[in-house]
């Protein structure tokens, strides 16, 4: 099984066969980064009938179960999240909402502040707001994984310790290993962990070590690290990749809506373009190249299973059953 | 003149004669507190038909001189303002939008953290937000008053800062005189007033003195006790007075939509319901006894007309005009 704790970009047919030739068993596309609840609930109309018109390659997952029945049929199980808690429009009720359309992951903010919490970008972090610990307590309630990628040190320290249930990283990797603001020290790391947490290690240039984007076996050695950090329990893959990235679309998720100035996300003023897919990923399908890597590496066949797909339905299980 | 930067509660044609009766010349009422954009879209409309409907007491004022005429006229000038910037849904470019629709007057925050900036009642305020930062300057730019009531001391202080306008704290006490989160430290009121601003004294029962609230030579003395720290030219009324309050506005104040639990905003547990009115101040018109209490404080009628109007107009004129 494979399992990717995030992807983004545009989806399409092609990319649900992309995603079958990889051997995807389950993938958590983004549907938002700054959108409202509006827009949000547009959202899950559109992947609904995008599953529907594709149902012989993907099925949306509720539960844990029909991630193991996807594999079964041969196809892609697919889990709603939103890279913001944006759409609850400041509604505490809205948590349910979402969660009985389906809605299985939300991060708990984008690369801005919020009414939550705080993101890696803003220069100080005062941690999880007032509506930030009803929001997390409200999302373990309703079974949706709080998820702290783009979210502040503090906030996220905060989340882990305020949440009754083990909490996701989907698409960052250790700080230690490459230094980012994106990115997350071994501290947080560890505390995640020790409340059966997990990381998802990301394929995306901007917050990846050059080498480990020219070659699969650099990039599971840079897993191999995170390992050594969490622990064989905590580690999966969180690629990042975005399907069919188009310069309007990365302006939108590094502008949105909040500023008229340029801004570079992950980049800089000297790195502005999309950035290049690593070398062994320019297809999604690639990833497939991650187990032999990951064995290459030392794993066992159980340790292997545990990275690529074992870690994420653990803790998937946990928090939605 | 008689000018009060900031009232709420619900309007109508018998509170439009009992401003005419007090002998006000401008009122900012609140239009919002947790509203999104389509909601306080939908107040601007409500106020709109409720001028028109009584035109011959009230008049929505767009630039200072618009206060000038009405005084003319013995209407009352109406200046909207809304207690938040969740109007903005996020966007830059709303601040424009409602500036054209004839907004003059926004607080940054209410009772809680938002993509701003933080409120006195978390438990960290990390100053303004990136997007903060952004707002501001386009308030600036598009004439809207920054009001920091509310808004805790690091985000009040920035915006102070950043601000290239004299900003208004339109509905506070000092906390030196009376010790409440929502009340300002003297660190705080000097800073705006060196960067020509203005606090505008409450006289909302849970953060006023109680002999303040007993006899209105008390809450003059209160008002001159701020003048002492703030300076002739940057202290005004603000009375946060509320108009046929009820227990459901009262609970829209305190929780909105952003929890399911008992919140007590400036009240406590042991306190809940809405503060009775000071004595003084049972009816709004009783704040024209203001005027010759400042006068048996020692102030000349030139002061006491830049406290009940002059150091308004002066900002005002300062940030649209």
């Amino acid at each position: 099984m494979l399992i990717d704790g995030l992807q983004c970009g545009f989806y399409g047919r092609d990319v649900f066969e992309e995603l079958k030739a990889g051997g995807f068993t389950c993938v958590t596309p983004t549907l938002g980064f700054w959108e409202g609840a509006i827009e949000s609930f547009d959202a899950i109309g559109k992947w609904r009938d995008m599953a529907r018109a594709n149902s012989d390659l993907v099925t949306i997952a509720l539960k844990t179960d029909d991630i193991l029945v996807a594999d079964r049929d041969g196809k892609t199980a697919l889990l709603l999240g939103y890279q913001n808690t944006n759409l609850l429009d400041g509604r505490i009720r809205y948590v349910e909402l979402f969660a009985d359309l389906g809605v299985r992951v939300l991060q708990l903010t984008y690369n801005n502040q919020n009414d939550v919490g705080s993101s890696c970008y803003e220069a100080v972090d005062p941690g999880l707001s007032r509506f930030g610990r009803e929001v997390v307590r409200e999302m373990d309630r309703c079974g949706l994984l709080v998820d702290c990628s783009h979210v502040g040190d503090r906030t996220t320290l905060d989340a882990i310790e305020w949440s009754q249930k083990p909490i996701a990283i989907t698409h960052a990797n250790p700080s230690s290993v490459f230094p980012h603001k994106r990115n997350k020290s071994d501290e947080v790391i560890k505390a995640l962990a020790a409340k059966g947490g997990i990381i998802g290690c990301a394929a995306y240039r901007n917050i990846t070590p050059v080498e480990a984007c020219d070659r699969v076996d650099a990039w599971a050695e840079m897993v191999a690290r995170t390992v050594d950090i969490a622990g064989i329990d905590h580690v999966g893959l969180g690629t990042d990749f975005s399907h069919h990235t188009s310069q309007s679309y990365l302006d939108w998720m590094r502008q949105g809506r909040w500023t008229r100035t340029a801004q570079y996300g992950a980049g800089s003023a000297t790195n502005t373009a999309p950035s290049e897919k690593p070398a062994w990923l320019k297809k999604i399908s690639g990833l497939a190249a991650v187990a032999p890597a990951l064995a290459k590496q030392g794993f066992n066949p159980e340790e292997v299973e545990k990275i690529t797909s074992g870690n994420w339905l653990r803790v998937y299980r946990a928090v939605f059953g």
